[in-house]
């Protein structure tokens, strides 16, 4: 890939890379998405993928050994109805530029306007030559439309063409557990220039709503920017309907398709309006024309880089990384949909099915709070609070009763769709973090309201569940939490794991207050009431547990212990394996399992999460204790050690860390680009820089900011939004430049000034911290 | 079933546990083995059941997510060939006994004579009556055959009825992961009465055997005990050859089909000569004809009954239980083939796969050695011995090196099938268990020999590789073992189980003293070359491990823990979770694993094996600590706690677990016995009589017994076989008998008293211990 602030471009053609490419430029708009596939028939190694935000399919549990608790079904993200492609002939042979020579390529993901465009010039094995140019988008405004313009130009021959748009649902999920189809055919329309297909998910034993996808496609052709007067017969297939034209051309002529096509689901529409609503809808488009919905579209993508962008001068790498990761993260989710999530591959494959996993509330919500506001960052909260109910029966198949909540590990619509037993039963800490969420996102919005609202409800049901899942040890006389998995999934099954056990005890806590304040300013009795919760005895019993839960701890050291027994490793440090690296890849489970080897923050996830509670001391001790046994086998882990590293003074460590994540998959680092890209972790990337290297907080109401400069960066810049008021950050090697273009003051502290602050302010910045 | 001493008896049919009746009455030789399925048509619920022993195809693995070290096949004896099949149509009606009204059934397993015996009467739908009886086996002495009378008459009508004596293929794996079918046709022969199979299992991505099993038929048919001059239609179909005979019949005539049976397999025959050696096979066998071959069958299996039975008078049940179980142990393993081992299921079913588990070593073994013989237990260790250079390669495949060896969890030949991480990776102690048979041949045969001819190779393996799992805990100032589970599959991944710590240091101390016998007496420095073994270093790291390792200990109640932080749990008793139970079934596997319960004998298993090792008292705390704990989910459970518990003197909780595993799978305790019998358990019942009961041991070339009658029993009586003597034991409520007809006296201690005895010898009985 060519180094670029604001493409990703790939200016020769390597098949052999082709399905990592498609995944680096795949478009979406948060309703909608699709990898970067060609619009032509393609027969080499290809990941031909479309989704639609919110449809998925209940596949089949599959298993080696069954254990009790397991869930029946895995929903999965669904590869939907394909709407881009046109079929090219060329004097009867199909196009295919697997076939062709490439004489010229050039495919760019052009991320300022959100819009992927190829042109390549290529022989047929017939020896006829021709320059192919393409452009689409999946459009920001109309968001349940895409739009493509796809030009051939025949270079050496005169002759028939024949050119094919089509909608073809004959698509199967790669990753389906039994191999099946998911799709079954409804209804298709057919007339000059247009199709219908409406596709309805199978149906299923488990009661799970079936979605129908209407995917529409209108078009029209130009020959030399001439709207041509040309015949379409129409066919209809299986899952399949098309329009054929048969062309004349000659050498020279650019013959133009524009193809508009819908999805339109039945989540957000009755499904029996399906086909008029699209007919409808691409009426609509198809009126407004192309170069029109390009123009609207791009002008959202400006809107969304104008409090978006983070500007890096001096490091072009990092520039262009940095803006690849806000780009996916603004395509996957744009906020507006209380019953949407964020994917772990967003529209760019369909590996790990499901679309919710604590990565949203732990490594999505604080990008989303700052850059996208408020209501974005609520409506990721509601969506936990409208799947409580699924939560607590979650819980009540694992054994727990009395409204006790256990979240998902992955979920699509509330119920547990993992299975291995190690995770789905055991790696509850998931359950910490969405309560978490509830208090960083009312920190940083100051809207205590929400708990009143919706927060009082979870954390009560969450505090249950601790509560349960808590027992007292008569040998240690101390509470503990026995058979767990923390954040490191290289440790499975360990008792008193000290993450987990410390956000279960803030999460005890936290609820007593928000019991207080609900009680204080809300209507906290219809609340118990509705819940049937007891303010006496339930309270008292947490308190308790609060009291006297255990936390493993090592006097010599004087660091927390990852978990009981954690000292009875052989404790070595990662560089004395480097050649057995990723252990993921090189050693058993079991061996890793018996390592000290951490695979993603643990005791230090609670350390980042809860600093105001440590000391630096403590910080610096436990980081120096388990960063050198961190392999980073997650994509989630260089974020939280960069910041954590910001904060110590260990800036070259910190961009270290910031490297590893940033350009994680536009380097495939993890080999695993071609399965779709690490959507989550992008936010941990915003998180490097922003919390990172500018020292972003919010303490008490007070936005606090702390930032220096990476040592090869010549300056950088970024947005935030805070509480009502959009801040510019600039940072260069002599000064933080600081712009409150609006007439609100805001509560800030900087450098460990505190002013309300409106206007603009430079401050001088003389670097005196160590490097080390 | 009805209660008998010898049989096996259902005395009407119950379609509704059809399943279960056929995995009772199956029939095997040690060679092959099929389930009491019907001749005829049978289309009511059934698992058609045909197996050859050593014949297995590799199933390719299915998991939910592949951990690193997973194999990549499961290897599962495969439902073969069906040889029983004989169709019967009347007046062109095919009989079937689900269509029929069932006027009088009884089917018949004969226990003594190693016969499945069958005679009904029904009325086909349309209103013929008719009488079947059926009578078949699979011969002890020509053991790939079998062979069946097969007699129908018409009782209220004259007419046409078609028999076709058959050989199907078409045969499916019940459990097979992703449906496939096994078998590929090869070849196939018919002639008058005659037909031959050729079946081969499917080609094979793994390297693994292909095998050919050819199963071979010949019929005769008589009227009313006259040969019959009588035309065969020979049919081939795909996997299919049989001959069609259609016959007239007046009302009461007799029909009888004579069907005899051969399965030749590749694993034992070269594959080229598999047609003509079955040929000659069906000859030799067809020339005895059925009365001949049943009379030597029938005299085989009086023979095993004069050295196996255990009589019991005063308890129906028990007797018919206990010889229930000696029964399918002798149908399953002979002891011929040191290739062939113990299958969970024998030739009952299919489930599990696989044929070895560390049941043989620490159930199997003992019963072979005092019922079959030396040379039976030892071909059960060379068949280890044969696998080690795949168990040193499946260490390998997990990350160890130098020669050390982990025997799989479940194989058929050396490769690890099981795909269980918390298993297959740290079910460890599996290694232990093959040591320790090793000790336990030698101990009761004297045969120590067996150390230079094959044990030592094994022994250093294994202690190689206990020497590479253990860790020093720089923390604890001990060695420690990580990560592992235990006997008790209730517990998975836990530091240091007390058991798995014994068994390997023991394993480290027994090889010590090996080394030490076969540098006196056998050629060690070629042993020690072939293993490139470094008799200075290695004994001593060893050496290190036994005086350093961890035991987990508790102080307050002086017993041995399960494992590091057991006593964190909650310590209930089982009596106070009855109605959760069998809490495999009830409660999710988290819960399982954070609760105190066991499911068999794990710290008790220890203080089994070692019981020389610990005095009563300490054998006393362990059992009452943790046996009220003991759920009993495993068919392996409850016979070592019956053994303890003899030894305890608590013969009232002796016999109740021996009732759990006499007659687990007559009364179907477990539910499951529809998918075949537990035969590695039975070895356990007949130990529950020897070891418990009888108090059976040996100590320093000492035959040493101590036997009490139950209470609710007249009488016992066995017969065991001690290094070249069978000594008859006799228990009833005065007295002990004791026959040794030999003229070879052994050392035997009988309570308490030492002698060298021969001759006869009878003990006044008076029964002071108090039962508890």
């Amino acid at each position: 890939m060519v180094p670029d602030e604001w493409s990703i471009i790939e200016d020769s053609f390597h098949p052999e890379y082709n399905e990592i490419t498609e995944s680096l430029m795949s478009l979406g708009n948060g309703r909608m998405g699709q990898r970067g596939n060609f619009e032509e028939t393609y027969t080499g190694k290809s990941l031909l993928g479309n989704y639609v935000a919110g449809v998925y399919f209940p596949d089949k549990t599959r298993v080696g050994w069954w254990k009790n608790g397991y869930p029946a079904y895995f929903a999965k993200v669904i590869n939907a109805c394909n709407w881009i492609g046109i079929q090219v002939e060329v004097e009867g042979q199909l196009l295919d530029l697997y076939t062709c020579r490439i004489e010229a390529f050039r495919r760019v993901l052009d991320m300022k306007r959100g819009v992927l465009e190829r042109e390549c010039t290529v022989e047929m094995p017939t020896g006829n030559r021709l320059t192919i140019r393409s452009q689409r988008f999946c459009n920001m405004v109309d968001d349940e439309s895409g739009a493509i313009r796809y030009t051939i130009q025949p270079l050496n021959f005169n002759g028939q063409i024949t050119i094919t748009p089509y909608l073809d649902g004959n698509i199967r999920n790669r990753d389906a557990n039994y191999d099946e189809t998911f799709w079954n055919e409804i209804q298709k329309e057919t007339s000059f220039a247009q199709g219908i297909l409406v596709l309805e998910t199978k149906p299923n034993p488990y009661g799970v709503e079936q979605f129908q996808v209407a995917t529409g496609m209108r078009f029209d052709i130009t020959v030399n920017g001439k709207r041509l007067d040309f015949h379409s017969h129409p066919i209809r297939n299986e899952k399949y309907v098309a329009g054929k034209v048969p062309l004349k051309l000659n050498e020279r002529d650019e013959l133009t398709v524009y193809k508009y096509a819908t999805n339109l689901s039945s989540s957000n529409h009755s499904a029996g309006e399906l086909i008029p609503l699209t007919k409808a809808y691409l009426e609509r488009i198809t009126k407004k024309g192309y170069d029109v919905l390009y123009h609207e579209h791009t002008q959202a993508w400006a809107e969304k880089w104008e409090r978006n962008d983070i500007e890096i001068k001096g490091d072009l790498e990092a520039q262009q990384g940095i803006r690849f990761n806000i780009f996916h993260l603004q395509q996957t989710y744009t906020g507006e949909d209380e019953t949407l999530n964020i994917g772990p591959k967003g529209f760019t494959g369909e590996k790990y099915g499901g679309v919710t996993y604590w990565d949203t509330e732990a490594y999505c919500i604080p990008f989303y709070l700052s850059a996208s506001g408020q209501q974005v960052a609520r409506n990721l909260l509601i969506y936990r609070y409208r799947q409580l109910g699924k939560a607590i029966e979650n819980a009540e198949k694992l054994g727990f009763s009395g409204g006790a909540a256990l979240y998902p590990m992955v979920t699509m619509n509330g119920e547990e769709c993992h299975n291995e037993w190690e995770i789905t039963f055991e790696e509850i800490h998931r359950n910490g973090a969405i309560a978490y969420a509830i208090y960083d996102y009312i920190r940083y919005t100051g809207d205590e309201a929400y708990l009143s609202e919706y927060g009082l409800e979870v954390l009560i049901a969450i505090s249950r569940f601790w509560r349960q899942r808590i027992n007292w040890s008569e040998h240690k006389k101390k509470y503990v939490m026995l058979g767990v998995t923390g954040p490191n999934e290289y440790e499975n099954n360990v008792n008193n794991n000290w993450y987990t056990n410390y956000i279960a005890a803030w999460t005890l806590r936290y609820t007593l207050y928000a019991i207080e304040y609900v009680q204080k300013n809300g209507d906290a009795t219809s609340i118990f009431s509705k819940i049937n919760f007891d303010s006496e005895s339930e309270p008292s019993a947490w308190q308790k547990i609060i009291d006297g839960l255990h936390f493993p701890y090592d006097e010599v050291r004087d660091v927390f212990l990852q978990q009981d027994g954690f000292l009875d490793k052989e404790l070595l440090t990662v560089d004395q394996i480097s050649e057995h690296r990723p252990i993921n890849q090189k050693w058993s489970w079991d061996r890793i399992l018996r390592s000290c080897f951490i695979k993603q923050a643990d005791v230090l996830q609670g350390l980042y999460f809860f600093e105001d509670d440590f000391d630096l001391g403590t910080l610096q001790r436990n980081f120096d204790f388990y960063e050198p046994m961190t392999v980073h086998e997650s994509s989630l882990s260089p974020c939280v050690h960069s910041i954590l590293a910001s904060r110590l003074g260990m800036k070259a460590k910190a961009y270290e860390m910031y490297l590893r994540t940033a350009r994680l998959d536009l380097d495939d680092y993890n080999n695993d680009t071609e399965d779709g890209l690490h959507i989550t972790s992008m936010a941990g990337t915003w998180m490097s820089v922003v919390k990172g290297f500018a020292g972003q907080r919010v303490q008490d109401g007070v936005l606090v900011l702390d930032p220096y400069l990476p040592a090869s960066w010549e300056s950088y810049s970024f947005r935030i939004g805070f509480r009502g008021v959009t801040l510019t950050i600039s940072v260069d090697r002599d000064s933080i430049r600081l712009v409150n273009p609006s007439d609100q003051s805001v509560a800030l502290k900087i450098k460990g000034t505190q002013e309300d602050f409106v206007g603009e302010k430079v401050l001088n910045l003389i670097d005196q911290e160590i490097v080390r």
